[in-house]
């Protein structure tokens, strides 16, 4: 089976240009192929400062009302999504960007929440394997922003991380897939004050009693939750770690690499 | 040869949510295969205003400098494509959202003009004709940002009539291309301020003798140009004409129709 890399890049990297071309770099060099899934929550914040768009999060997660949708929507599969498909051509990559919503790629619904009302967030139904399948078999590399659809016309915002957890499980069958969550901290750390405290390895055991220890904490918790959703549905392998470093979280020697 | 229409539509209509979903229906029903490219000026010179960041227009041109490309790009690649595309999705099409660099699609270069500074401008090199295909062969609408880039990671805000023109051209030896410019008037008008006065047909002669009488000005001069050079280089007939009327368009019972 041939190996196919997805990469999600957090707002972090997205908001800092030499950063953005050095991930960019580590993407084009990956052997077999290769999807980016971008996130881009700081850019999209500076722009609704800048038009008076109030910005409210709640448990990490923004809420997205009809200015901010368009908001993100214009940040996301415009901006963000454009500028690092150019920088990909510029290095000789035949990439394309998608949005969720191109040939129905993520198909979504509305969050139901009874007690928060997120807005305009959509919650995966499925994805479009033949479309990613169609497109990769031409050795091209994709890009992906976080907006999906809803299949009446409603665009809906959509956590980056689960949209790259749903492809690579959604691909699992087809190709060898390794799954890189590139963000901020060098992995998962024993002690959140000192980086060089990574966690080289997390099976399910040392999860368990890291949460009950406290060590990892709420803004972790839906990163490795995602890993092991992905893991249970035949990915390969997940690692997470320091955006800087993707070249060694794509040959796995950064970040914590999360097992079964 | 399969026909294929190359529609474009102005900002007057993208901004007018009942126009727009009238066009976007007429689009679903064309016979054969369909490409739409969409300006956006007006909300883009609304999104401007909001944000503060002054908008210049020289002879009908947007001068784009870096912030303003950084808007054209949020609202041409991003806010209005993603919303065409989840509209036309919406109509069971499988419609999917491009701009220029996507895939290479349109290359092009900074404008160099020793009069005015035009700033992020692009004039088209190339169309990547071989991904318009493949994509097509699917039985895919094709929805295009009026967005280039130069091969070295530069964006480039590019006119969209230009850009109909291009791709209508580049396919002319694959499809029987018609190409169709919607905009707010009836089509060419013998009397600019009677909508009923279209003239149903132009050829050469006519052109020129209308561009002396004065009928003919500024605004519709580089359409009139733009369809000739098309219809120079093998599109089978150009018709310009109120977007309204885009079933009627395409049909050949509205506008004017363009001939050599």
């Amino acid at each position: 089976m041939e190996s196919l890399y997805v990469i999600k890049i957090g707002g972090n990297i997205v908001d800092n240009p030499a950063l953005l071309t050095a991930c960019l770099q580590a993407f084009t060099q990956v052997k077999g192929q290769a999807i980016l899934i971008h996130g881009g929550g700081k850019l999209a914040t500076s722009l609704a400062t800048s038009m008076g768009v109030e910005q409210k999060m709640v448990e990490g997660r923004r809420i997205t009302d009809e200015a901010t949708l368009k908001i993100v929507t214009m940040v996301y599969a415009g901006y963000i999504n454009k500028n690092i498909v150019a920088q990909l051509q510029a290095k000789g990559v035949d990439a394309i960007g998608l949005s969720g919503v191109d040939g129905n790629l993520i198909q979504a619904h509305q969050r139901i929440n009874t007690a928060i009302d997120f807005g305009f967030v959509g919650d995966i139904d499925q994805i479009n394997i033949n479309l990613l399948i169609e497109l990769l078999s031409k050795n091209r590399r994709l890009v992906i922003a976080p907006i999906t659809h809803d299949g009446n016309g409603q665009l809906l915002n959509t956590n980056a991380d689960t949209i790259a957890q749903s492809i690579a499980t959604a691909l699992a069958s087809t190709y060898h897939v390794h799954l890189i969550y590139g963000f901020e901290k060098e992995g998962v750390l024993k002690d959140i004050q000192d980086p060089s405290s990574v966690i080289l390895h997390i099976n399910r055991l040392l999860y368990g009693s890291l949460k009950d220890q406290k060590v990892i904490l709420d803004g972790m918790i839906p990163k490795i939750d995602n890993a092991y959703q992905a893991l249970e549905n035949g990915v390969q392998s997940v690692i997470i770690g320091k955006a800087e470093k993707m070249n060694e979280l794509i040959n796995g020697t950064a970040g914590t690499t999360i097992q079964l």
